[in-house]
């Protein structure tokens, strides 16, 4: 594939064209000159593990991450045992897929005990350590935005997410930094800092302005208020030079055909991304 | 009044029962023997300033706060002007109205610099902290939850607050805690002892799951997800022992009859603040 230098980094998070398959996905990157991809566990499952190593493989493109691993905490120890289980199998697709980075959603409270739900995810981490090391797979941490806290993550900040992962070998434990869920923390270039060496990931998408839904409600590179060429910045002060995905979940993006968003995503990549570009709205 | 013991430090925020006037609420608590209120600026704007003073002095309810002061991040020198000059009149407004504490949404970024709407949040403070002493008011920061960065406050967590209201006096500057803004954070217990001292406010209601509303999505204490008497416990052994806000934004609720909200939030306050009850329903 011919890649531009500026799209070197670039990686589509293939939830951002959720409508695609696999198949379709690899496609399109290809088509695009996109040169990587972060990979979706329910598109896997659509088709299975061989099939989906045998289209990456064919395709040639890299694969930053697969998404995702992680809920850990649950009301009953059957229940917390079955999803180490699962995500011992999430750590298999990541190897299998080539890629080194299995992103972690660290799940919700199973009731008003967040302290410990905390609790629950650090030990699950815990257990998974020695498999994630023996496939050469690190579990990269990804704070969730604090309005997630009681349906997808108990952990909320950057700081809390290093806390947990300092407790771990950065080579089998890491973080992963996505604009949308830490833009708003006045803590956030002292403790992208502290990351220094646990970066495993970096996703970009906009905070728009109105938010239109909690979930799918995130935007384009250049629609929103984030400054994301800032956060790009402070990641690379800490040593990060890996690929950076573009995740958006967003109906409406949802809905248009995927090579038109694979074009627009290049475009906002370079002039919001790569640089710090007007985008196509004013923030406010 | 009688008012029970168990009651004697509750008090309605009045947007809780936002269509109730000043007047409506001021008799309501009077009926529900809720011995005192929280008073919304836009409620005082209805009837004016005097006579607002003269229904509460009548009442002889307590008045746990003014909300709100703040709103200080503008695109122009003149606009952060007038928002000053707006908040000398707010000031006023609570010192006429016979509280000490004047609550500070602190405002939104105007564009996508949230660096720079906080040094204009500390200037603005820096400003209003002469009136402020004079008038014995303390201008109580209340950190806003972080989905409210873009369009309400970009002071996002109770550390930001903390590090913000330390570079003043603690007599002009202090704290509030509601703990629908602050329940997801992971370093709650720190920074609630740091800001022993300053906390000049303590609200409460709950998070629902899920959330029907970013806004208008709060629920009744025992409705949601919070563990609100460990919170209540946190603020107590950090110093706090003054009135604690009712303070719900919630159209179901607005839309019943404010008696019976009162009822309920009586109850709710003893079964889900004072202890720690089951609630109405899971937590999930």
């Amino acid at each position: 594939m011919q890649t531009s230098t500026d799209h070197a980094r670039l990686s589509l998070n293939q939830i951002t064209t959720n409508r695609w398959s696999l198949a379709e996905a690899l496609e399109g990157c290809l088509r695009a000159e996109v040169p990587a991809i972060g990979i979706w566990r329910h598109k896997i499952a659509d088709i299975g593990l061989p099939e989906s190593r045998r289209l990456v493989r064919r395709a040639g493109l890299r694969v930053s991450s697969v998404c995702r691993g992680g809920m850990f905490p649950a009301a009953t120890a059957a229940e917390r045992a079955a999803r180490i289980e699962d995500n011992l199998r999430a750590i298999d697709e990541a190897a299998e897929l080539g890629t080194d980075t299995l992103v972690l959603v660290c799940g919700p409270p199973p009731d008003r005990d967040i302290a410990a739900a905390r609790r629950m995810v650090e030990d699950a981490i815990a257990a998974l350590v020695p498999y994630a090391r023996e496939r050469k797979i690190t579990m990269a941490i990804e704070p969730l935005h604090p309005m997630y806290a009681a349906e997808r993550s108990c952990i909320t900040s950057l700081e809390e997410a290093n806390v947990l992962a300092e407790k771990f070998d950065a080579d089998v434990v890491g973080i992963a930094v996505d604009v949308y869920h830490v833009w708003w923390d006045a803590m956030l270039e002292r403790e992208i800092a502290r990351a220094r060496g646990r970066i495993r990931g970096f996703h970009v998408c906009d905070w728009l302005v109105p938010t239109p839904d909690m979930l799918m409600g995130r935007g384009m590179m250049g629609d929103g208020c984030i400054d994301i060429h800032r956060i790009r910045t402070l990641v690379e002060a800490a040593g990060y030079t890996g690929l950076i995905e573009v995740e958006i979940f967003n109906q409406r993006i949802w809905d248009q055909p995927g090579d038109e968003v694979l074009q627009q995503m290049k475009e906002r990549y370079v002039s919001c991304v790569l640089n710090r570009g007007p985008g196509a709205a004013p923030a406010r």
